[in-house]
């Protein structure tokens, strides 16, 4: 065992280091390497696993190995993601969590960890604007698990002979979601068996909003022609453009037909923490369940997701089968803690707890500046790109949630007019920058194509130690990796 | 930040003398407090979020109480739950997995441990014994996701109009588990849309396995009734008796009728890596999925489960929406490593190098020992009981997997005739143990009754620390407190 210390001595060194050079600027954000070359074993780096064990100093320099080719994803120039940062209370927690290796299923097992959710479930919902009285949750793995469990639940409250007799007892299912919605919405209905043809998409104004007269003339012509309508998804801050939907309009549609109101607020969520900007969620409240994924804005590391439920009770409805080896009903205590037969798992991670301490150590007013800080980043971007001619905002007004999206301009598209030929051209500029910048690895920004938007840039801020010098640095190294690209004319081709 | 690193020493100092804690026989389990008491609060641990940031103080101060007031599940006397045990290669794994902070959905963001992925799958499918054409998955948030994942597979395999018209285009299907079979079965069809009560529960024989001939005529009554069979499960490992299916009887039947044949391996797929055990799983390679959880046998930490298919292509035929934003398809790399359209999440949690760090450290020949000693210790458990006569086994077999089941015989009961009285007290008693066992805190097992058997402890072995030693500690402490335990008979109530 002395040797096994000084093993985790040496980690903890490795690990520590890794992250402060996360934080300094002059170091890499990735270094880059295909598929292929990391394969064949790069510098004695051999991936393949062996019959015979390997000794610690061995598995040391693999553990250097893994971070040294991965991505640095807290590093301040990561723009790349919805989730980026390494909070580094965040980051203890979940040492602690791997170190407890214990199961969200049962009180017996995770005493405090549950109670730890059940405090936190209270307060994110105290904070959505639920009474004392309504509100239950779970955390889930990611926002696309939280998003599928408000289907279920509301298929489930309007029809729960489905969860014996099956979607062939049901009519044909309706559900509705904006064109800038998350596909997780989607995949939801096609795993539930509704099928991804009964969610009805629907229309966005110019800024990614759902068009709420589009939303109720969609209900309208489902129940013309037979079907079901009985779920509405509401977006509050969409993955691309970081929109809001109009919650109160449509809050006010999905009361008038009786349909369940769904706020994701996977990435918006962290925003109710600021009273600068929780405005934008404005009828949230009147949500039936809620996504909000701590693993995005707040900067909690993955996983770390919740899905808020107004009604009490239909979790576990819902989900529970009483498996008897598991949920005991003679057991000494209230077994009302025993949270698994709410879920869809049987075993289920702790992810709670980096959270809470993270809420310790910070306090809501910790977040509240952190949601601010980011936000501003953005607006710092924004503010820049209006200044340059060699590069082209999606969108003139300021923006909501921390995403900006944004086009660099080529010197050979500077003067060609809009249309066409330019598109087709200022489509290959964004995947080009970004190959370099891989390759480079001193930075790191997504893009994609959006309705009838070619390739362009989507920034993100989630990342407290970004600053605004990170910002700038991003668009010089942009504009510089994009001077010399050369995107041919069709004729050329 | 030279605070932030003596917070982290201090908090390394804490979370290494509670693994050596969790070691050492003379440490509790638990220290058990009702919900109530922990809510309010116990010598100043406060549960509650604050508005105001605390110091790092009071953090660590926290942290040792989250511990303090947990379960070792790592203690070689837990006894209580499959997963158990506390790898500390395996915990080095987390660490360096949540220093990261990386997501699973593309390359870009996480080329080594996509790698890895691939490599993992790839080795696992080999054991199960699969050709080098064969062979896909994806590892998922535990075995209950993986065993969905095989009904969601099935059904779009046969039917792949389902994902996009959902169950309404398709005739009533019918799915077959055995009656010790998970409930993630029918939790799955339950979520699927499928309905519960389209799992057929097929018979199982004394020891727990599927009856073969129950199940043909299962399917044939099904079809009778027009209803359409499409896919079995078969248990390798029950939960509850560690019976395994006889799978190649089973696949007979599947091919015979044409329905995929899934293999729950979660508990039972450690056994693979055994010369010796795993003939327990002949006919496994005949499956066309497989879950198969290293969080179980294999004492990697929670969560780590896997879902094996043979048929290549088919998850990505399944669940991509192929959203545009992640998933360009104009990416200058090898795109296929962009694995995250084959799941049904979106963001997803590093699951696999804890277990790749822990094959390089052992071995495969290292898990086989493993395996093979959590045996050895069912035997010698089996042993014990079949001399005491204070205890009584639920089979007289010598047990297949880890877990041994029986009932403690307090002596009021020890000269009663069998019947309903005596079944009715005996019922009484194991739980009543437990409830003891948990005050003292100084050893875990479960306990359930299934079928027609009342109340019985089951005791499983995956944790590599258990020696005989606690396997007599836990007998002589499970008749120690239920020496004195007085069931009252009928007529005292
Ligand atoms: C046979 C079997 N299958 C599946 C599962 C579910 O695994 P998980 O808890 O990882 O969801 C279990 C859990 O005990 C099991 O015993
Ligand atoms: C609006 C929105 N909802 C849901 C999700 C899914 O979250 P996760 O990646 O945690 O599954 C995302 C992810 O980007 C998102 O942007």
């Amino acid at each position: 065992t002395g040797k096994k210390e000084s093993f985790f001595q040496e980690l903890v060194n490795i690990l520590l280091s890794y992250v402060c050079k996360s934080f300094r600027r002059s170091s890499k954000v990735l270094d880059f390497h295909h598929p292929h070359q990391l394969r064949e074993g790069l510098e004695g780096f051999s991936l393949e696993l062996p019959d015979q064990p390997e000794n610690l100093e061995q598995l040391l320099v693999d553990c250097r190995d893994t971070l040294k080719y991965g991505v640095k994803t807290g590093h301040p120039r990561f723009f790349n993601q919805l989730s980026s940062g390494l909070d580094v209370i965040g980051l203890a927690g979940e040492w602690l969590t791997s170190t407890a290796n214990t199961n969200m299923f049962t009180y017996e097992v995770s005493p405090v960890f549950i109670l730890m959710e059940e405090i936190l479930l209270k307060k994110m919902q105290e904070i959505v604007g639920w009474s004392e009285e309504e509100g239950d949750g779970v955390f889930c793995p990611g926002g696309t698990m939280s998003n599928l469990y408000s289907v279920l639940l509301a298929r489930y409250h309007f029809f729960p002979e489905v969860k014996t007799k099956g979607m062939t007892a049901l009519p044909r299912l309706i559900l509705f979601t904006s064109a800038h919605s998350h596909y997780s919405v989607k995949k939801s209905a096609a795993v539930l068996g509704i099928g991804s043809e009964n969610v009805v998409v629907v229309k966005c104004n110019d800024w990614g909003k759902m068009i709420p007269a589009e939303l109720e003339s969609s209900i309208l012509t489902a129940k013309d022609q037979g079907c079901v309508p009985f779920y509405v998804n509401a977006t509050a801050g969409t993955t691309v453009y970081g929109a809001f939907d109009p919650l109160n309009a449509i809050a006010d549609i999905c009361e008038s037909h009786g349909l369940w109101l769904h706020v994701d607020a996977a990435w918006g969520g962290g925003l109710l923490m600021s009273k600068r900007h929780r405005v934008k969620l404005q009828g949230i409240e009147r949500a039936w369940s809620v996504t909000w994924n701590p693993h995005k804005m707040m900067g909690a590391p993955l996983q770390c997701s919740a899905i808020l439920v107004k009604k009490r009770g239909l979790l576990k409805d819902c989900n529970q089968m009483c498996a008897e080896y598991l949920f005991q009903t003679d057991k000494h205590y209230d077994t009302s803690y025993d949270t698994g037969d709410k879920t869809i798992q049987c075993g289920r991670h702790v992810d709670v707890f980096k959270l809470w301490l993270m809420w310790k150590a910070k306090g809501s007013e910790g977040f509240e500046s952190q949601v601010n800080k980011c936000l501003e980043n953005a607006e710092h971007l924004f503010d820049k790109l209006k200044q340059r001619p060699d590069f082209e905002l999606v969108f003139k007004s300021k923006p909501e949630h921390s995403n900006v999206c944004f086009w660099y301009i080529p010197p050979s598209l500077r003067n060609m007019s809009p249309g066409p030929e330019r598109n087709r051209r200022l489509h290959e500029v964004a995947p080009k920058i970004k190959a370099k910048m891989m390759e480079q690895g001193m930075a790191m920004i997504g893009y994609q194509p959006l309705g009838d938007k070619v390739n362009f840039f989507r920034c993100v801020f989630s990342n407290p130690a970004t600053q605004t010098e990170d910002v700038d640095y991003l668009l010089e190294e942009i504009a510089s990796l994009g001077h010399d690209i050369c995107i041919r004319a069709e004729t050329d081709l």
